[in-house]
């Protein structure tokens, strides 16, 4: 293992060489940090660090290429570990076959899989396993679980976050037994769902909050919903969130992105593709809103919004895969077991649709009227790259 | 090399082995996409593509590591070919010992430089030398280099731009001689600085430009410069481009953070560090904006802006290496040579200085009152990391 890690790990210090001091990427220094867990060393271990990180792995085979991603993820994880060293985060490898019994109390149960264990809480990472990623998330969680808004500018910021979902509460103090139960509730959504509180009337004055309640902001929405039947209890608070946690427009992001996309509403996406940055895409993504906010509560409407930008390794296959330009705002509906899409037709980015139009299109999505199976015969072969070869007028729709 | 490749590029395939369809990351196919450019081959290549990224490197020696790191860079630059090979880029090796004369005739000075060939301008890439970053700047330097503004939604995404220098003009049409001026001038700084124009009369009037006026937009400045002496011709506005292109304030980019570092004031920079999405981030980055505004006018000013999200694989660094919270905000002076620093107190992270404390700080930096210098005593041990010890009473001032 340690040959591997001394091989790769210069990917992160290519450009350390300079002149100027300040910004050097690091470089992994061949330490083995990352252990291997069992029944023996699992209390100990445990008790030395604020936040535990599993990596729950099937039994290294002596396949090569299952070595190989299995070396791959240790080598990750080992950067991420040296790279938080000073933060009292634990990486540790669970073998699911020679560690059976210590996975099964610890609830896991599916090998691959990344857990961190803080408290007495189990999450399970499921994003882009990079190490930028895991480490952003992972100083997120060490983060406290509720922030607290003190300031008219705060205020400014809080309502400025509007790709999150978020909730605020008004409390009497840090000491309230009601704050208390809040911060309990947050620690179950930590870092996807974003919780603030305040113990400043003005600033509950200008949220409009009463005192223990809590207001839940879905994404992308002015208004909040005020939690009912306050004060609430821990469960109370997280059984809303809960309910309320598949928001009718929502933003994929790396560090969830695999967990958004399973969940699909029966086996399809609603996917926009904007560059926020892009006029275009920033214009197109203030319709997408409108849509959202005229239908925030339809139950079958989920629209899953990908900025390009976030996922720069990807925006090729993307047009590979769907067909479509990513330089220019997109809506389809893409089925998750195929990746088999159809695409509005915006025939200029300069006349976007209206929200209305949008409103239509997606009716029809939602009615079946527009679906990812009419046009297979065209479909079914991604790997005919010769695009320059127009085969869209072909007659026989042998699907039907 | 291939054996290399194979073995490195898992770490972007890690997370493919999944049921659903649609978010599987790139993995390396095994293909030699990168070629060694020649004088031979040199202008079939060039004929063969829009934009030609070329690695200037020095001869491949003996040495262990630094093969090693070549490889590595190798890797980096053939997944960048593979994900992006419908784009009509071409990616090549330059020796600088074998090809000598190829590298003087293209101007090459700085072995271990990336070089981009587009038409027959040369841009430098001096940014984070990893694939995502690379791909989304090459992405970046294929779009138009003017981006048209045609709505009032657009107006207002212009308007959110406010961490880019930004330009835009006001021309009669895609046609006038001035708006080809001012194309051309746009690709001298593609894709660092923005260039925006509109053909509408409405969108001119909201943003209060003449015609065939341009307007210079610092970062973080509600009011533009109107850029005197129109019309201009391409000469003139690269001209004054160049002059203003230090700001007051601006923000450090993964695609270009060397080049920025290596900018810096006398040897210094003004370092603040600031989570947007964060409110105490986001309080102390308009405060920040304040002081800028306030301070646009002072040629001696320049203060960078690091948010920690945008770098989360030098977070940890950072804060070792500057011996400093990045949790919280921060503002210090960092001597670019040996990376020794200063920072200011700011005892709570609920209350951060006004822009008044701010303003006093930073003239006593640029007077020379406070310099990373003075405390020298404490700062010679960068390995101490006995962080309880209390050093900061030590009295002998051995510097001076």
């Amino acid at each position: 293992m340690k040959r591997t890690h001394l091989f790769i790990v210069g990917i992160y210090f290519l450009s350390s060489c300079r002149a100027e001091e300040g910004l050097n990427f690091p470089t992994y220094d061949g330490k083995d940090r990352v252990v291997s867990l069992s029944e023996k060393n699992f209390k100990q271990v445990l008790k030395k660090y604020d936040l535990l990180c599993l990596y729950y792995h099937e039994p290294v085979s002596s396949d090569k290429v299952a070595q190989k991603q299995f070396q791959l993820k240790e080598i990750v994880l080992e950067l991420v570990a040296q790279v938080l060293e000073h933060k009292a985060i634990g990486f540790v490898m669970v073998d699911a076959k020679k560690e059976a019994k210590l996975a099964k109390k610890l609830g896991f149960d599916e090998e691959g899989s990344l857990y961190i264990l803080k408290g007495d809480r189990t999450i399970e990472f499921d994003g882009e396993f990079a190490a930028d990623v895991l480490v952003e998330f992972l100083l997120d969680l060490i983060e406290d679980p509720v922030e607290i808004i003190s300031s008219k500018l705060e205020v400014q910021a809080f309502e400025r976050i509007e790709d999150y979902i978020k909730l605020i509460g008004f409390f009497k103090s840090e000491d309230s037994e009601y704050y208390k139960a809040f911060e309990e509730a947050a620690e179950h959504f930590q870092p996807y769902i974003k919780f603030f509180a305040t113990f400043d009337k003005g600033v509950a004055k200008k949220l409009s909050l009463k005192m223990n309640e809590v207001d839940f902001y879905e994404p992308f929405m002015d208004e909040p919903i005020a939690i009912p039947n306050k004060p609430y209890t821990e469960e109370e608070l997280v059984e809303f969130v809960k309910e309320h946690q598949r928001p009718t427009l929502r933003r994929l992001r790396p560090e969830e992105m695999f967990e958004t996309w399973e969940d699909d509403l029966n086996g399809i996406h609603i996917v926009a593709f904007a560059e926020k940055s892009d006029p275009d895409g920033y214009e197109f993504l203030e319709i997408l809103k409108q849509v959202a906010r005229d239908n925030t509560d339809n139950p079958d409407l989920s629209i899953l919004w990908i900025d390009p930008d976030d996922f720069p390794l990807l925006v090729a296959y993307w047009e590979k895969t769907f067909k479509i330009d990513l330089f220019r705002p997109q809506i389809g509906v893409v089925n998750v077991t195929d990746a088999d899409s159809v695409w509005m037709e915006i025939p200029d980015d300069d006349d976007l649709p209206t929200a209305e139009e949008l409103e239509d299109w997606i009716e029809d999505v939602l009615s079946g009227k527009i679906n990812t199976e009419d046009d297979d015969d065209d479909e079914d072969d991604d790997d005919d790259d010769n695009s320059d070869e127009e085969n869209n007028d072909s007659d026989d729709d042998d699907d039907e």
